[in-house]
């Protein structure tokens, strides 16, 4: 971590100059430092020092560092809010049209136009184009600042281009081969077009076997195309083919913690994106509405116990070993939620039926179940030495097992298909719903076997 | 999936030319697939039909298909074994010394040799040298082939130079200057490269502020920083900033992605990469060692309660909310291990201390304990028709929440302090542990008031 030590020591030498209001010293200093860290250091600022550096920094400088901050902050609406209007404008303007869009979405949808008629007409018409897409789609997340090349030019000729728009593009080592009609006919990698002679055809040398994207698709399937495909950039076609922006890799690197994180916020039934210094009450009111919406569902169990309670207070044993049912049978479920909406996010599924995966499922319940059991069955008889109360929780951890994993997996995989994100069926849920199966199992199966045990 | 349908379709075509053992043909339409299909392809062949296809393609073809094959796939041993040992040792050559790297550390540590002795002398010393570095520090993953320039050199030179290298490099998108010493004094992108003009010297335009890592540092912390700055490739020095290698991009999403299915794994309690078409056999077998492991954590609970068995058969209502207090304290457990673990991994704790973590994650489970706690109070009074009941419930939750909230942060952080990955406490052992101590909470605060609620 010195390195870590050294950029702290230059911000708070940088603070010293922003502070001492030397404009020339502070941009030869701030301009050293790398994009990421000119972001690092102003999320460092107070507003009263932010306010001095939007007097320091021109729209496009701000444009840079906001290309950045955009990707990973959740609240850039206060500093666009503190900013002039007509700053916002041009920032926005020269911003990468996706993460101005990015930037626009986090704000009250009736800002937005004050700032898009500040704008020249032509980055306002771009951005416009873009706040139409749905969200989580390829169309949301694509930037149009592409370099698109014909099929006819020379590889000198595309160089040139490239050359061209390598200060606007936010990639050139990919370029798109289209026709008259924006058609996407064909790639070149940045690679191909320096191996090739200068005089060669573009449309000849190109790969015409191009993977693209069509505007609508889901981002997590986006995410694995490029992944599977390595690719650093794809290319995003309306459903007629036409080239309309392409998808870089850093959007995608996002894109796969995003899902990375919805996953596994929904297996533990909470938001995990809190930060650090969060209040507690914030943090608090953030899991409290999982554990309220569980608690009355624990309420259901609880009250099926409370049927039960003769049964207990004949043979108080029972008690003994709820918690153990419900608990197992809850880890049993856990276990196949996961791997079921981990299946399911990686599209693993698709060659499988759903029935021949639900089979799948419960066999591997009946298998663990029995194991359990049988384990259990001997653990309490030797330990109680009382056998038929060990058969009573052998069996009854066998079903609960069994159901549990089937709940674990069969929930989820209904969500999907209903078009719900399987993610939101968490962890405590699947747990809370499982208590309840558990206990009506193991009441039953002991008010069966009572008179052999007690 | 019109594209997923088309491209099945190829794949069978591709597998009557292969049954028939045309070669020109095969090599013709194979080689129209994009490498990644080609993969795809060959995953989908028995092991006759991969015999043939290796009399077929050339040891470099089968390397640059390997090099996509190795990522995602754990089991590559076999088809090493398949293979002729020269076949394999001039394959292995071919790859990217990384990739070759991780495909012989899948294989039988002592059948390493036999390959590196089948191979040309300068690709076996490249390969020993990075089979030395630590699993999972940028060493492991880095690649040697990097593109590397001097400061004295032109534009010009230096494309020349990159066209050179184009072939075998495996990114010419970012090129490192180093001095006759080899240390790393510079960066430049192609994209500065092309910007430039030609006669332009690289050590007046390139950047001199070069963030590198050093080769032992965990390649999570590399993702991170590559994910901060943007990068597409990354340089890796030794501890006297000497470039050795360098890791690109494709690289970060497979430690991402590997990175994610660990938390998520650990947090359930179960290695999920599980295949669809897992036998239900072999996925118990993965999943019992947890589950038989937290069901002797449990029997710990079980025997607790047992002791208060005298209590139970006194009061029986006990029974009815001893899963609704073990639940909802796992429930809250969960949540408060998903956030620590999530912070652990995004390393933002850094600018907190240890204690006052610990300290806002008390408060959060005394703030929500004290919502539910009131929340179970009413209900239970009002339904039960007994507020001291309520209260027992209501302060039995209090407390069992706060300290499963404490368990489910601490736990993992003083893993983490000790050099232990915090995924390993999984969801299932806190709720487990959990169990214990809320039972113990809930059955002395009931043995206390026991006279007012009966």
């Amino acid at each position: 971590m010195d390195n870590q030590e050294a950029i702290d020591v230059q911000y708070s030498q940088l603070l010293d100059i922003l502070t001492a209001d030397n404009l020339t010293e502070f941009r030869e200093v701030f301009f050293e430092l790398h994009i990421y860290e000119q972001g690092q250091f102003y999320l460092t600022l107070t507003e009263e020092e932010r306010q001095r550096l939007y007097t320091y920094l021109s729209p496009k400088e701000m444009a840079d560092m906001f290309d950045v901050i955009e990707e990973d902050e959740e609240d850039v609406d206060i500093y666009i809010k503190e900013m002039k209007p007509k700053y916002v404008a041009d920032m926005l303007a020269e911003m990468y049209t996706d993460n101005a869009v990015d930037t626009l979405n986090q704000l009250d949808e009736k800002e937005v136009p004050k700032y898009l008629s500040l704008m020249d007409k032509e980055s306002a018409r771009e951005i416009k184009h873009l706040l139409h897409y749905e969200d989580e789609t390829a169309g949301a997340i694509m930037t149009t600042e592409y370099v698109g090349i014909g099929a006819e030019q020379t590889v000198k000729e595309a160089m040139a281009n490239l050359k061209e728009e390598a200060k606007t593009a936010e990639t050139i080592y990919y370029t798109f081969v289209v026709d008259q009609d924006n058609t996407l006919v064909g790639v070149m990698s940045l690679r191909d077009l320096i191996i090739n002679d200068d005089d060669a055809i573009i449309g000849e040398i190109m790969s015409e076997r191009v993977i693209a994207v069509k505007v609508g698709d889901d981002q997590k399937d986006v995410a694995r195309m490029m992944k599977d495909y390595d690719f650093l950039a794809m290319p995003v076609t309306d459903y007629d083919e036409h080239l309309v922006g392409i998808i870089t890799v850093d959007d995608i690197i996002d894109v796969m913690e995003e899902e990375a994180t919805s996953d596994y916020s929904g297996l533990a039934g909470v938001d995990v994106e809190e930060a650090a210094d969060e209040n507690p009450f914030k943090a608090a009111s953030k899991r409290l509405p999982w554990l309220i919406t569980l608690l009355f569902l624990g309420m259901a169990t609880a009250t099926l116990i409370g049927r039960y309670e003769n049964l207990v207070s004949e043979a108080s044993i029972l008690a003994v070993f709820i918690s153990l049912i419900t608990g197992t049978a809850g880890n049993a479920g856990t276990q196949s939620l996961a791997v079921a909406v981990r299946r399911i996010a990686v599209k693993d599924d698709k060659d499988s039926g759903f029935f021949s995966l639900i089979m799948s499922e419960i066999l591997t319940g009946l298998v663990t179940g029995l194991v359990t059991g049988v384990t259990i069955f001997l653990v309490v008889g030797i330990w109680q030495h009382n056998f038929p109360l060990g058969f009573v929780i052998g069996m009854a951890m066998l079903f609960a097992i069994t159901v549990a994993n089937l709940a674990g997996s069969l929930i989820p995989m209904v969500m999907d298909k209903l078009g719900f994100d399987p993610a939101v069926a968490s962890g405590p849920f699947i747990t809370t719903l499982s208590d309840l199966t558990s206990v009506l199992i193991y009441f039953n199966i002991a008010s069966l076997f009572m008179e052999y045990f007690i």
